[in-house]
């Protein structure tokens, strides 16, 4: 017996083979019956004629449910109508694991806690698996890109020592150290690293314990962030160009089908997959946004409204930046053409999607960036190592954070990055 | 100006170009003077001709320390003797980032408590920057090897709820919902991903907050776990091999100065790079290892030096498979052969590097695996989602578990996990 995967029956046409995988919908003319099955690599049609099969086939095929595990052999037809592009001429059918007739997810709507609830088989559904593969393309696209581009990997730890008494951190005792705390990013680890690598990035979850119920938030989720030396802030901005134009075009090049499972509209995506992307000073950014009526203020940061507004106009992705100095972290280098800013950057997605990237040079003045610190109340000795990589040769350099499931959510055209990951943590969910 | 990082020379060879990077040793004699430049992505020798060089640039060589930052710019000269195949005669020297002279880490052999204080520092040092090149290769190939062979990459959930009162876990505060814990696994959520996906990976941080000291333990490790729908142990093992062969084939062909550095037997990594590995029922093994004088008896779980006697005879990973149910976790399938035992495997590593895998058929009998939760006292209720993968439409699978710094720690040659990982953290350990 030959066992094919779904994805694979292209190289099966004209082969008896055999398929394992759930039942997702049956229907019968009485003389004619239909099982369609996904294995999680596709979707496959299978087509039972009573006549040509034995009784006990047919009669186990009366007796099939919704998510049933069966093994259907039978001779693979290629067939362009059909979903995948082959069909099953079923010849034999047998049950590895019955599915009983209250399986939680039904074909029709449910609320969208009750699915969160059922996560474990909501993921199956052709919209959530879409999602899932739009995701792996996208992690597989960033390792690719900065494996070809030099950059070593770096896993900096989720377990950190205080760093002063910051809100949105989830702490746990630690043996006889006191707390640890779940890291919210690897930055300062990423920056010592990049003065023993040159050009490293990390790839790992990062938290925040924060009582947020958007739909842009979740307590658990995923950062790439890249830490160069010897860039700038211009360089900084170019390398998050160059990153996300390949990633766009991976997924455009690779993720046909699941776009178009996603109804998203492509013409959008490619229009991202095309470089410059515009890059805006946050000045401007704000004479611009009151100039469409927003009450925002030199000074203040950019809210989600100013951010949508902003980006109307554009196609890409944008660039925002140089902000004022209160609005953003205290390791963000001095803007030495106009200190009341720092030489940082947000993109903002196309289409309202939002921030995505959050990027700086960093501060490498010892002074100027011990001044912040004191000026910000932060314990002086908690940043000590991380401090000495000013003291003993200090250097230029700048990196950012991609959150990923944003960027997922943007590629696949959802608001709601819940959806971008396969078991989301929020304020209010922990389960499954 | 042009600025070239030192892996890129080759192809500035005759050119005049910038590198700037980190003192690593100076010598002079006083009319011929010597740089080695460190830019993490390679080293550089600098030649500085006292007579052709203006007399400040002479003053600045004069004035350089260990660790200081400069940008150095000169012709670049093919040379075979150099490290790296390139030495640049010395035209001007800019120094970006001084460096006192009581830079943590000297020329001098220092303890590795003292080290580990100043892991920033000591990860410059070159065997550190070979182990890191090492662990990015390997992480690389990992992710490469799954996207070929058609997996999707899934990310589980480090924050979970209690699964029971086990010991070793990190438990932290989550809003109203009680405690959360950190994962010390992804398998369960892989095993729900793999009935929606058919084949995925896990690529994360897991944790382990047990009050272990050995070279083998560290609190927070990464570990990769593969869960396959429709594979069965055998089929399991074979992916192991397979994953394994592909990973040491790409090191030898891609790191090999880096072992170089190591000091690593390449030859033995060699043996590890073929196929078949040895597959050694349980049964057997004690045997062999009573043969041999161990006091190991049917029904324990075999320790690292039983471990370390029985991989003695080869020359590859070697398999050990099926346990003694009481050995092994719960969810473990029992073989049909012999219901004392489980259908699992560990994988050994050779050399006495021990285990760097586990991995088993899951069981997938509703029935069996409730009457081992309630043996084991597990609460039923926490398992509820993953007893639902087995109530509605059940499927054979197996999986297992990758850890990275273990199988980092082999092809590298060092007995100790710790330099395995950028910032490790142990019992003791959780700065910087």
């Amino acid at each position: 017996m030959s066992y094919a995967r779904i994805a694979e029956l292209s190289s099966h046409a004209g082969q008896s083979v055999t398929v394992r995988g759930w039942v997702t919908h049956l229907r019968s003319s009485g003389k004619v019956a239909f099982i369609v099955l996904r294995d999680g690599t596709g979707i496959l049609q299978a087509v039972v004629v009573k006549s040509q099969v034995p009784a006990e086939v047919w009669e186990r095929f009366g007796a099939l449910t919704q998510e049933a595990c069966v093994a259907i052999t039978g001779e693979v037809r290629a067939d362009a109508r059909a979903p995948g592009g082959h069909e099953m001429g079923l010849a034999a059918l047998d049950v590895i694991g019955a599915s009983p007739l209250d399986y939680p997810i039904q074909p029709k709507e449910h609320g969208v806690d009750y699915l969160l609830d059922h996560r474990h088989f909501w993921l199956r559904t052709p919209r959530q698996v879409a999602i899932a593969r739009i995701r792996s393309e996208v992690e597989q696209a960033i390792n690719d890109f900065f494996y070809e581009h030099g950059f070593l990997r770096v896993d900096t730890p989720i377990l950190t020592a205080a760093i002063g008494e910051r809100s949105g951190l989830f702490a746990t005792e630690y043996f006889d150290l006191g707390n640890a705390y779940l890291a919210q990013t690897g930055q300062l680890y990423g920056e010592a690293a990049a003065a023993a690598f040159g050009k490293i990035y990390t790839f790992g979850p990062t938290f925040r314990a924060e009582k947020s119920k958007t739909r842009r938030h979740l307590t658990e989720f995923w950062m790439i962030e890249p830490e160069v030396a010897f860039i700038d802030s211009d360089e900084n901005m170019q390398l998050q160009e160059d990153m996300l134009v390949f990633i766009v075009r991976r997924v455009l090049d690779r993720k046909q089908a699941e776009l178009k499972e996603l109804e998203r509209e492509v013409a959008k995506l490619e229009a991202a997959a095309s470089a410059p992307y515009p890059r805006i000073d946050y000045t401007d950014a704000v004479a611009t946004l009151q100039k469409k009526g927003s009450a925002v203020t030199w000074g203040d940061d950019l809210g989600a409204e100013d951010e949508t507004l902003l980006v109307e106009d554009y196609s890409t992705p944008v660039f925002v930046k140089n902000y004022p100095k209160e609005a953003k972290a205290f390791y963000m280098k001095e803007n030495p053409a106009d200190p009341r800013t720092v030489l940082c950057n947000d993109c903002l997605a196309p289409e309202g999607f939002g921030e995505i990237i959050g990027g700086s040079q960093r501060e490498d003045d010892l002074e100027k960036i011990l001044r912040r610190i004191r000026e910000e109340k932060l314990p002086e000795d908690a940043y000590d190592w991380y401090l000495a990589l000013r003291k003993y040769g200090t250097f230029p350099h700048s990196g950012y954070g991609l959150g990923l499931e944003r960027t997922v959510a943007w590629i696949c055209g959802t608001q709601h990055i819940r959806e971008c990951i396969a078991f989301p943590r929020m304020m209010h969910r922990l389960r499954p």
